[in-house]
């Protein structure tokens, strides 16, 4: 039998080995939620499945970025109010804390601020944010558990994106066999994947996809080396600067989860994540992949799926007589 | 302290006495479920949740059977593939294991026969029977779950409403204050909510209303002592007899949960439980209840909200690059 000091001498030894490795690698692993207000996570939960927030009552957060579903809708562009086609991707909610703004544009600053637009979005929720507290305030156990996170005062729509802001915020994904590796698991990814990783960074990839979410802190113009087409009409940055130089910029959009949040792009167009890995190869890298380099980097991409948010589906507390009632046909 | 002998005895005397009250009242607590398969329950679980059996990929069966809403999506009537109107209020899946047949006009024999109408509707989910099985074959971990459960043989729909059947089997709500009165606990509702139950019994609504479900159980006409007036030009059981006797007879809905349920009718246009007493007393019973009445029995209605099914979100699995896509807008 060993001896214990010897013991805990090759421990130390291995995690500042780990260490070392996880330091050096350009990305890192997802942390764990810290400073959550679980009372305000709960009643964020709710109002993210609340379809009363919308004019019709039948779309809630949860419809475009389905938590079922990779956070997202896994369509090209989403369904809004009266079956209106969306003008750009769902992106995912998942690690959405981690984006330096919101929306593709980011055209919010964080999460509370993105929270309120869908909801009076006329081609989305279609709602106003004075009728969505309305509703709210006409349903006492809101009312009580508003008054439980926020004080006695009345609902407002800050306190709503608030609430909402903090149940997101709980929805990362750590554990990935990828996170696995980088925490010093040598097996936790195999042998092509390895090879993808080592292919993503060194074809250049990792420069816009990097740390914990591989993407989210940075705005680059999709199109780089080569003009990407497309029929989709949004600007990007440009649209919130007033910018030219800012034309066609997106945010850089994150890869955890990747496998489940197709198609790809801000305007969807991408299927699957061979034909992703090979557009963004050739328009921003100026390279052409071979089919086995697609192969492994979609390998290791793969690797990015992380647990998904567990939680038991939230019970909506019922309209009363009082609570104005959707009007989905007018 | 008392002898155990006789403890025993007053036991036997207190059990009794509360099943011989329960027997002798037309209504009877729901029933724990049983003989369940666990893991068809699962993989219905995934299905009833999967928007992918839509032709847009949008709606799902918990979209219009929202359980986070009383199984309802508490709209005069639902909302469709391209936002079309639907014909009828949807009904309630909780506890719809119960019903003698399934729709308002009965035609679906049991849940597993209602399971793939809504799926193939083109005003539903506008889908076919055939793409949903190629969805579900092109996605490895449904074939997997839908060999362990069904063997090796391909996925058929019989089998994907079988599986969404089974989970809505366990779509119970046991447990009420109402049920907690009928197995004994005489303080589980007020004296108001008694009175409630009292007048429900003696003024006749529970000639129709009865049973586990208080409904479900039988097929009667609306508008029974005066005719209902309505634009919805849904038929009832006349539609699948086709005799002419069975025009305007629907299903008696459930009252369990009818809190959470609204609105109300075939048509759903009573907004309210009191406007739905007060039709329901006029038109069927050729009775004017009073405000006092009608406040006392919806009281006693809302003691029939039971324990809403308490489960994990389900995580779908993903697409993969044969599935074929969704197509909203086409």
């Amino acid at each position: 039998m060993m001896n214990p000091g010897i013991k805990l001498v090759a421990l130390a030894v291995a995690l500042t080995f780990t260490y070392s490795a996880t330091a050096q690698e350009p990305i890192s692993p997802i942390e764990p939620v810290k400073e959550i207000n679980l009372a305000m996570v709960e009643l964020g939960k709710k109002l993210y499945f609340d379809p009363r927030l919308s004019k019709s009552g039948f779309i809630s957060c949860n419809s475009c970025h389905n938590l079922s579903m990779g956070g997202t809708d896994n369509l090209k562009t989403s369904i809004g109010h009266n079956w209106q086609q969306g003008p750009i991707n769902a992106p995912t909610v998942l690690n959405s804390s981690m984006n330096l703004a919101q929306f593709w544009d980011g055209r919010a600053a964080d999460l509370k601020e993105q929270a309120g637009g869908p909801i009076a979005n006329p081609g989305e929720m279609a709602f106003t944010h004075t009728l969505a507290i309305e509703v709210l305030e006409s349903i006492p156990a809101y009312v009580t558990e508003f008054t439980q996170v926020f004080g006695p005062d009345c609902i407002n729509i800050d306190q709503v994106t608030e609430a909402i802001a903090e149940f997101e915020k709980t929805l990362v994904t750590p554990n990935s066999r990828f996170d696995q590796w980088l925490l010093g698991d040598t097996k936790a990814i195999t042998a092509e994947e390895l090879a993808g990783y080592e292919l993503f960074k060194n074809s250049g990839c990792v420069a816009c996809h990097m740390g914990p979410a591989l993407g989210g802190s940075s705005f680059q113009k999709m199109g780089l080396v080569a003009p990407y087409e497309t029929k989709n009409t949004a600007e990007g940055l440009s649209a919130v600067t007033g910018k030219d130089a800012d034309r066609f910029k997106f945010k850089v959009p994150t890869l955890r989860n990747v496998e489940l949040t197709y198609p790809y792009f801000h305007d969807g167009e991408a299927a699957t994540l061979s034909e992703a890995v090979d557009i963004m190869g050739r328009l921003q890298l100026g390279r052409k992949f071979e089919k086995t380099e697609i192969d492994q980097m979609v390998a290791f991409l793969i690797t990015l799926t992380g647990e998904q948010p567990s939680f038991e589906l939230p019970i909506l507390p019922p309209s009363t007589d009082q609570t104005p009632r959707p009007a989905p046909f007018e």
